[in-house]
């Protein structure tokens, strides 16, 4: 029962930091402010951080770990590349919008993790990028896409699935699965009217 | 020259200012931060600003000035409604490129304005939203673009030309009008190739 209450009160303590950094920033973040909302000292929350650096790490090290596991099995598969690519998308839609507080952490505030830590956040995020942009690669030699810039491509699909976490509303009028099909048809299929 | 002097210095003070909420975000940003950086006395900052959400107030909205400034004149032409689009995505990416400090503040520190400013702010970005939805429904229309959802198309677009000070170096490969060249042509033409 021990273990149980220890991950319990770890979940609780991750929750309320990341709110916290959300609302206010992780800078305007003090682990007072935390200990506040867990209704807890700060110096019974010293019992189990060193300090909100590693909170903050955390977060983001737990974000990109989902982003990594919803979508390296679809790029390892068999599929064809555009399906691939679409599923991708949709995946990454689904995490997004399954935690927007993380979503948002993750986005904004690694960049006040600590050197090293950010250095090793910048690795895996150029990681991901880089798996995303091997599936722009392929769908191009394939020729099911045309010959477009990969990283310019790459940069739009990314921006435009980070960015859902600043408009989507769990009670809004789309399903995360309507957003990444919607999504995904614009960028494959462009604005434009076919001889338009 | 007292005038001047008045000025030079106002433009210096919302510089420094720009620069930390940047940097560290608003909320750590102090006022004595702000006057340290600028090498005087918090106290002589004080006869200037009746606080630091003046600042913010003044930097954000001297970025959607510069933003309505550049795209109004092309909206209200007599311009084919693509071409309008077109000429309204490089306005906005020239605006987001020639300050991405200011840009990085307006994207992301504007949720820490007082209440009042915040529903102020957050009318014109809804009003310059509305802008440019209004021409993707022109583009519609016209025949020119696919039916499309147009405020989804409207979200994809605000949000990869929102996204670049993300990524946009003033010494990386491209400019700015390539940028927002490649850029159009993604959007209207998709990533796919034709009959892909």
């Amino acid at each position: 029962m021990v273990a149980d209450t220890t991950v319990h009160r770890r979940d609780e303590l991750l929750g309320a930091a990341k709110r916290l950094f959300a609302e206010r920033g992780f800078q305007a973040t003090s682990v007072r402010d935390i200990a506040e909302a867990m209704d807890i000292t700060a110096g019974s929350l010293y019992a189990h951080i060193e300090g909100k650096d590693d909170l903050l790490w955390e977060i983001v090290s737990a974000a990109a770990d989902r982003f990594f596991a919803a979508v390296e099995p679809i790029a390892a598969s068999g599929l064809v590349s555009t399906e691939k690519l679409r599923r991708v998308i949709a995946a990454h839609v689904e995490v997004v919008t399954g935690d927007l507080t993380a979503a948002a952490v993750y986005s904004t505030e690694w960049r006040h993790l600590s050197d090293e830590r950010r250095r090793d956040f910048a690795s895996r995020r150029d990681a991901y990028e880089a798996l995303v942009r091997r599936l722009v690669r392929e769908c191009i030699r394939e020729g099911t896409f045309a010959d477009v810039d990969e990283k310019f491509a790459t940069l739009l699909i990314l921006s435009s699935i980070n960015w859902i976490y600043q408009w989507y509303r769990p009670d809004g009028p789309m399903t995360p699965e309507e957003i990444a099909r919607k999504l995904t048809d614009m960028l494959f299929n462009g604005l434009r009217r076919p001889g338009g």
